[in-house]
């Protein structure tokens, strides 16, 4: 029995499947919610997956809907003899679900096509991915990966990195990560950082005990970067991000994705590198 | 009862305590070993350790002698009021059973000295750090201080960073590490690099089963980098190294020594930067 999306809406089914908008710009604004903006994203980017693929399998609530969409042309033998490789135990166990085959990257180290949600994108295709907690994963095979679709509604769209004003996450070693965060914070002072430890229940905070702090696949503590201002030129952040200690990655995805499909109340943009 | 060093030689300690080798060069190099030389070195770094500093203490059959002399030092009254910062479980064990008070870096970011050896030390005092396993720990550590005393004897001087033709060794996450593996590979397939994953028992390997895998204290493996050549610049190969998601951090220390003492046959010679 394949696990659904979260959020999956069983309504408007057929419509959504096609790719189609219901309406006028004015009454689709009530008629689709974020939901089915990612659904209709995330469809058209399982357009790109042929039979014989190895296909990097995205994690969150955009990309459980193109894993679910391949699952489903399998089963209609409209797919063959692909090979999924997931970039968490949380979309492993979808994967599965769904009937996919599975691999990992020791045995398929290079992949065709990998799909993704992403949590905002620059006018570069520039990518901040990482909210739900998988970047590491993401960055390796989707760092292997030859098209990389990035599926997102459009309220991902910003003007620049950081410019939703929600986290930017850093995956830190567990030991003194008090340390490692005021080092990140430090590096961004100028731009007003406020760093958090990401914590499993709740919203946050810096609170002295990190019994509930959210632990990763990997075993490893996220620290959530919240920048007041642009950062400035990405490549040089991204450096002084990875040269510190203890950091083991962060959710900066630069020069990465080759297509963005954007799905928004006035249809669906695709755009390529 | 303290932990003692290993290798402890018991025989000739006040010479050495002194700092002073005895005979002539050509008698000298029968009557000191390599292990004596090491303490000879440790013994010489902790002549700058005060009361009242917060000490990084080092990890490996070198560092192990500095550890054990700050304990006697405080133990005699020479020394009080310090604390030590631990770059590994195994030297906390260590500096907890010769009395040491010891705490970490989220409580004391800043500290005024570390003594640590180093697997090779270059003409530029950069370093290569980690054979002993603990360079994640260590780079965090070591990055704090104000001062970074580098302990060696004189077999570690290298001409150029693995000219030793011994293991760089890198940190990356479990998942898929020969993936990152096959990546540090061709990072420097020009440079003749092997690589090899270090096994908890015996010489390292290549195989399949990985459930000998050394891990790291932070539940991560080791990847080793042997280089044929000289890899050139130093800072581009750490950053290119860094960029690849899986990994961790690497063992090579750029810049960051303040003071190098070598212990050799002819006596000890330190190097200020």
């Amino acid at each position: 029995m394949a696990i659904p999306c979260t959020h999956f809406i069983s309504g408007e089914k057929s419509a959504i499947e096609n790719g189609i908008l219901i309406g006028s710009p004015t009454s689709t604004k009530s008629i689709l919610t974020q939901d089915e903006l990612k659904k209709i994203a995330a469809y058209k980017a399982v357009e790109f997956v042929e039979s014989g693929m190895v296909i990097g399998l995205g994690t969150g609530s955009t990309a459980c809907h193109a894993v679910e969409r391949i699952g489903e042309l399998l089963r209609h033998g409209k797919l063959h003899n692909i090979i999924g490789i997931p970039t968490s135990k949380k979309t492993q166990e979808q994967a599965m679900s769904c009937g996919i085959p599975l691999s990992d990257l020791n045995s398929h180290p290079i992949v065709d096509i990998a799909i993704d949600g992403a949590d905002e994108v620059d006018p570069q295709m520039n990518l901040v991915k990482g909210r739900g907690g998988s970047l590491l994963r993401e960055k390796m095979i989707e760092s292997a990966t030859k098209k990389f679709v990035v599926i997102v509604d459009e309220s991902k769209m910003v003007d620049y990195i950081g410019g939703s004003g929600l986290a930017m996450p850093v995956e830190v070693v567990p030991f003194c990560w008090k340390f490692s965060a005021e080092r990140l914070r430090m590096l961004f002072e100028d731009k007003g950082c406020v760093v958090k430890l990401r914590r499993s229940f709740g919203n946050g905070g810096n609170g002295e005990v990190e019994d509930d702090a959210y632990v990763t696949d990997n075993g490893n503590y996220i620290v959530d970067l919240y920048f007041k201002e642009d950062i400035g030129d990405l490549s040089v952040a991204s450096d002084a991000i990875l040269r510190l200690p203890g950091v083991v990655e962060h959710g900066m995805f630069l020069g990465m994705a080759t297509t963005v499909i954007v799905a928004g109340e006035l249809g669906i943009s695709i755009k390529n590198k």
